[in-house]
């Protein structure tokens, strides 16, 4: 139950080096390479690859196209489409998004680096990518389970090949990753410190003389304004504050 | 309304590159650097354009922090955010789905590059990228207007610049780009036309002698996996058109 990523016949080093690397971005660990560029640790691969160049890289197994259809469920990834199901070759096809929610029912989610050696059951999936300039042939295409494309501008839809495999890969990141570098926003301020503050803006009107008749019109456009917000229980307290010195402030001058 | 992307002191003329490529792709077009490297038309920017070499990477301009700050609503973009709202700097953000989703309520969709001009009304957009190594400082992400940051694997989530912009602008692509290369997929099989090939099934596991008090379940088998496979009416013709053959032959030789 391991999501792979392979690479048939890159042309260039660079290229494997930023798959690599948003390998590691995004939580994959397993690269299979088929007929690839030389990788040389002093070239450009190694040198695209940021911590990747410790483990993926090196770690990355050659084998034969063959190998990738008779081991793996394999997604094809191309930029360019069959227009109808009168050709089954690169249609009916799935975007990136859809590959996501298609996997997740299928391999287990988060699972990264740490269970690799795990390979309890379950169907192991391969992403493929093509070469730079023609991607995957029909030929290869036709061997494999199932198509993927990246919905991109009509007039430009061909995406550099370190591109597309990195909008891929962050699409299934749930499928690497159990915990991404990002905290879960939870402080969100309360509906009670939301209004704690409409009662001080309240009093801030009064106390910098605010026409009484056009009060409740300027609490309503503060209303509207921090519902679209969603303010932190921080923000909400300094703006508290903040708007509490005026009021402080004039009565000490008065 | 329009939405453009920034980069703030690339060093390497590649990334700018694959940047240009990138808004290609996903229909952005204005290009604005803040201090970038030299971008010879013989070297890496232009060399990793693709189609951008022609328009997006001559179209450039040069500008300063100060007037993107000014002139534009910024979101800078980070791989490390702040915990939590004790500081306002990287905190709250947006992952670059949630800025889509928020910005599509504030600048229109798809108006990619040919309305480019119709500098109507409403909020500019720049999505502002910092250098390789360290991304923006807490002083230029202070000015900027919103945080936004990929999700990415707690471990290693720093991407390659360009493949953060990559990203981000995929996630944008509807705010670029009116319509992609993708065809919609209208021509999944009818109920009806599924029905058919079902009855089919029936009439073929008749007509190869499969025990009868085998067949119900034979027939859930069928039914549950076409259920999962939505498949088009091309498909389903063929399929129905191959298990007939399989009776047509059988009576023959009878």
């Amino acid at each position: 139950m391991t999501v792979a990523v392979a690479v048939v016949d890159a042309e260039t080093p660079g290229n494997v080096g930023t798959i690599a690397r948003s390998m590691k971005n995004f939580g994959f660990s397993e690269l299979l390479l088929v007929d690839p560029p030389e990788l040389d640790p002093e070239g450009e691969a190694y040198g695209f690859a940021g911590q990747a160049r410790e483990d993926i890289l090196p770690n990355a197994r050659e084998v034969t196209f063959d190998h990738l259809a008779e081991n793996y469920h394999t997604v094809g990834c191309t930029a360019i489409t069959n227009e109808d199901g009168s050709n089954h070759v690169r249609y009916p096809f799935a975007t990136p998004a859809e590959l996501a929610a298609e996997l997740s029912a299928v391999v287990g989610s988060g699972e990264g680096e740490d269970s690799g050696e795990g390979e309890d059951s379950g169907t192991d999936v391969a992403v493929v990518f093509g070469r730079e300039r023609v991607g995957l042939t029909n030929d290869e295409l036709a061997r494999l389970d199932r198509i993927c494309s990246i919905p991109a501008s009509a007039d430009y839809p061909v995406l550099n090949l370190g591109q597309a495999a990195t909008i891929v890969l962050y699409e299934l990141r749930n499928l690497g990753v159990a915990e991404t570098q990002l905290p879960e926003i939870t402080d969100r301020a309360s509906p009670r410190e939301v209004e704690g503050l409409h009662d001080q803006f309240d009093d801030y009107l009064a106390a910098v003389d605010h026409p009484e008749e056009k009060r409740a019109k300027a609490r309503r456009m503060f209303r509207r304004l921090l519902g679209r917000a969603y303010p932190t229980g921080r923000e909400v307290t300094t703006l508290r504050g903040l708007l509490r010195r005026a009021g402080q402030k004039l009565e000490r001058e008065e």
